[in-house]
């Protein structure tokens, strides 16, 4: 393969939606992915599956229909560097399912979509190395999905893979959210919002205010519906379709809110344990408890993007259970199913062409 | 009064505290201010309030005991600018309650503690401008308590007085973080977590990996229990005491928590209302529901900390409700009553001066 191919594989329109998985990443490993992949086949009729791993640990996979196993024998280990998944495990799972998704000479790849549970750097160093990024895209961002108080998600980017960003860079990320929520939730023209600690238009640090101005030239020119800043609450509000910020502070956000939901849900089981009575009382309620569980449960919310690549990607949750890597199963199907790939490119392409952003920048500074 | 004054009020150790209470700020004014200082006197024998504002909405006060009235002219509005409130409006409510905590010339000031509901860039302004910053601080911050679980709290700050945060403000955001919690909470050595987006120290922003330096090099030193980095999760698990980020990290995570709690609260009163079996479940749960809401009330964690300065001033959330502002008065009392600002005084210059800032900073350039 070429390294340099500018072809894009243009997914799985029609036809089957063809998957490569890890199934050596994560907490768990197979003992989680395996599972999660016989439930998902079963279904997705029209899915089929290519299993990378050791092939002692994908046995039990080796009869099941519309599944082929690919041997890896080497594993990123979740603390593994970048530099060792990168440089010195040229045959691990994780790798090989990435290049799985890489075009050949014919501009096809063997795969329209990865999924991993693997460790984070190491998987995103890995795909930009295999991949690389689409035309105008400077740096590749992680995507993930918020529930919200309208029965719905927040998408928000980016959760984590870079820490310093520039104005054109959360311009991009933008963009490329855009791109992903209208291929895969078909809303033409779906709302961004930029985090920031304020609504108005002067709050923020400097990068924040050159990115609103970037937005607003960019909604300007009519390639993107910018609602304007929002707040760390406006994510799980549902005031727009999309939430743009740095991966530190996307990082922080996301943990937090997990920190948070933890703490409810212990709290909840504490107050319903204290107690012969409070256990009773819980017997009489759980019906709706468990309602209300599966709707905040954040398994559902498994499964990220890794955007701006030549080649989707998608991550789970390294401590994802059965039911949370399905979830991401799900996710990236839907992604290749709905040709998120050349929509992205696309799009991103019409916009920066119209706008390009190193002059746009430029002149801010 | 002589605005360099290098003089610090060495707040209530002994005797009464007395609290200056600005009762025009917040989303409701007197109509939440006065009954909640109402509740509070009658709770603390051992407290004198200065109620400020406009002489005929603080009438109902005029004949309680251990109060007094202050009149002011002028309101801060929430929408006001920090232009407005500092130049403008120089007989607000808000600028006459910080002026009463400025030491006069005998280094003795009118009260020991304000507290305000106005609107936050405002009252960081006016305080900043009033009191100027202690020896060693180049900026205030904004503490808050979040909690955990553990069933305690932990502090964090900045809240979002900072966007833009040097390593050296991180390393003095520490320091006045643990004055806060040994003082106020009788622990000599808090542990101390950096925020970040993952435990080992190669990680995050430039920024961040420099605070990192100065941290460690502050803990070596014998100055600060440094734990190390934290994440997101580890504000609301209890991992350490004290959890230090910029302003705008900070207010997007304090934002998203509450985004995500009122999503929590909403979605279980839905499924308890879904249907007439949903409601006597809900019933039946009632005492046990009513427990865990008492025990994750927001209202409770109200009151934060604006740390830094030359008096000390506490701040509510703008919409926070009678029970909501009495907790922010608590919290300020038990900060007068600890002789906050003396230890903070004292913590700060020790370690300052036996580790220059600058200096380190310089060498890690």
């Amino acid at each position: 393969m070429n390294s340099n191919d500018q072809t894009l594989n243009h997914g799985a329109l029609g036809g089957p939606v063809r998957m490569a998985v890890d199934c050596m990443g994560g907490d768990h490993g197979p003992a989680v992915v395996l599972p999660a992949c016989e439930a998902f086949l079963s279904r997705h009729p029209d899915a089929e599956l290519i299993l990378v791993g050791r092939l002692d640990a994908l046995r039990s996979a080796s009869q099941w229909p519309r599944c082929r196993l690919l041997e890896a024998t080497e594993v990123v280990e979740m603390d593994d560097s970048i530099e060792v998944a990168l440089r010195r495990k040229k045959q691990s799972s994780m790798r090989l399912a990435i290049e799985l998704v890489k075009p050949g000479e014919a501009g096809v790849a063997a795969a329209d979509v990865c999924v991993s549970a693997g460790n984070t750097g190491a998987l995103m160093a890995v795909s930009r190395y295999v991949l690389k990024t689409i035309d105008g895209i400077d740096r590749p961002a992680i995507s993930g999905l918020l529930p919200n108080l309208k029965g719905g998600h927040t998408t928000v980017l980016d959760l984590g893979a870079n820490v310093d960003c520039t104005a054109a860079h959360l311009l991009q990320f933008a963009l490329m959210g855009s791109a992903l929520v209208s291929a895969v939730e078909g809303k033409p023209q779906p709302s961004v919002g930029l985090l920031n600690i304020g609504e108005e238009a002067i709050k923020g640090s400097e990068v924040i205010k050159q990115a609103g101005e970037l937005l607003r030239s960019a909604a300007a020119n009519g390639h993107l519906n910018f609602y304007g800043n929002v707040e760390g609450n406006d994510m799980f509000k549902g005031t727009v379709d999309i939430v743009v910020c740095d991966g530190f502070v996307g990082n922080v956000a996301l943990k937090a809110a997990e920190g948070l939901a933890t703490l409810f849900s212990s709290s909840i089981k504490q107050e319903f344990n204290r107690s012969i009575l409070s256990r009773l009382c819980g017997l009489a309620a759980w019906p709706v408890l468990k309602r209300f569980k599966t709707r905040v449960d954040y398994r559902r919310y498994n499964g990220a993007a890794l955007l701006g690549l030549r080649g989707l990607v998608f991550k789970s949750h390294g401590s994802a259970d059965v039911a949370g890597f399905e979830h991401a199963l799900n996710r990236a199907y839907d992604a290749a199913r709905h040709g998120l790939l050349a929509k992205a490119h696309e799009r991103i392409c019409e916009t920066l062409q119209a706008m390009p952003v190193t002059g746009v920048v430029e002149t801010l500074k």
